[in-house]
């Protein structure tokens, strides 16, 4: 039996003030970053240990991991960043006031971009100072794969194969993994691991910051999935993730 | 042409306490903090970008790389932590008091120890609470391959095969390269690249956060090599680490 651990990054700058963030490289809040420290606190104390940790190359989950790995007194463990563990690209909403947009277009529109399986908000322009084009830490891909905008089914469609490519294997080879990721990127595995349906997966939500433990069997099917800690703290915190977003 | 930048990491907590450290983990003090940041500010001022940065599997050359990443913005960039970066193993002298061990052995015999090319301090025995041998970072390695004393010529001993097999091939494959480490193991780098006698390397000090930096040719020849910032601040801080040690 293997153990995987996920975390979604502590509360953000723009989590805070209820803005689109999507690729944009914000940081963690003081709260952000005493809930990555909470998360640490809590592995070791369930004695939890890690062979290798995977993150995005966004700042608020790679802040995350290393607040984790600080209590963990783990810094040392190898570290892989990658791209495809970004959050869902919000395209030209990134940076908007959540519950403004709301007012603007309507709780449902802002429904539909936050939570259709398949409907991408409406894309930047390739040439808007907010794309992530010309970002030097994307240079590795070709323009055209560096997102313009993304509902959840194209993050899916790009963190599987990392999932199949590196994570799975590094699983199966007996490694003991932890994820810092976000809450798309760490939807879509739960999609990918659970099973879960197109229409199910959007009424799924990821508290920042409390480890989230699959036990998978040989052939990495799970054979349950719990949060660390106190599970009533999870599912508020997992409610208010849910509520952000809506005009009142 | 290339350029490498090295960083010796910033001041230590036995740093402070005149203590012999080699492998023990020990972490930065808040000046070592500062001196961290400020050498990434150093980096950031003068337009410095990396591709990827090597460090140790030692918290305080980790965090150094941390802090100054964080100052640089540069969070993302791929990361290779190598027990072959890490500080010259001190075998039993590890945790003993500098001047103390000056005060007890002579100056003379601590000076051999700390600066002689190939007379080793006494070894650690396997069995000591000190040695590495259980810790899992080290688990990669045949139990023989963990040292319990080292002399500046087995630290070059271990450091050049891996500057060897993927620093050098790295710098030549046109990547920009940060290595954030220890006195010796960038003393081991310095005495390779300027073909330093082995009696001359003794003398050479590497002052705390103070970014070296090495212009090569396309063999990986140094055209030259200097200190980013105050060119007096970094003498002083190079002449204070070779003060340490001695019993007055």
């Amino acid at each position: 039996m293997y153990k995987l651990v996920l975390i979604r990054h502590g509360e953000s700058t723009w989590n805070l003030e209820n803005r689109f963030t999507g690729w944009t490289d914000v940081d963690l809040t003081p709260t952000g970053v005493e809930q990555a420290k909470q998360a640490g606190r809590l592995l070791k104390q369930e004695g939890y240990e890690f062979d290798l940790a995977y993150t995005s190359v966004l700042k608020r989950a790679i802040h995350t991991l290393w607040h984790a790995l600080d209590e963990l007194d783990r810094q040392w463990l190898p570290t892989v960043k990658d791209w495809r563990l970004n959050e869902r690209h919000y395209g030209a909403l990134q940076g908007l006031n959540k519950a403004e947009t709301a007012k603007q277009y309507g709780d449902d529109q802002v429904l539909v971009w936050r939570r259709s399986y398949d409907t991408p908000p409406p894309a930047l322009e390739a040439s808007d100072p907010r794309s992530e084009r010309g970002d030097r830490r994307y240079a590795g891909l070709a323009a055209a794969d560096v997102p313009l905008t993304e509902c959840l089914k194209d993050t899916v469609a790009r963190v599987l194969p990392f999932w199949n490519e590196q994570i799975a294997p590094t699983i199966r080879s007996g490694k003991r993994v932890v994820i810092a990721a976000h809450g798309n990127s760490i939807r879509a595995l739960i999609k990918y691991l659970d099973r879960i349906s197109d229409d199910d997966i959007v009424g799924v939500n990821v508290p920042n910051g409390i480890p989230l433990v699959y036990e998978l069997d040989a052939e990495l099917k799970p054979i349950r999935s719990y949060y660390l800690g106190d599970a009533e703290a999870a599912a508020k915190a997992a409610a208010a993730v849910a509520s952000q977003g809506k005009s009142a």
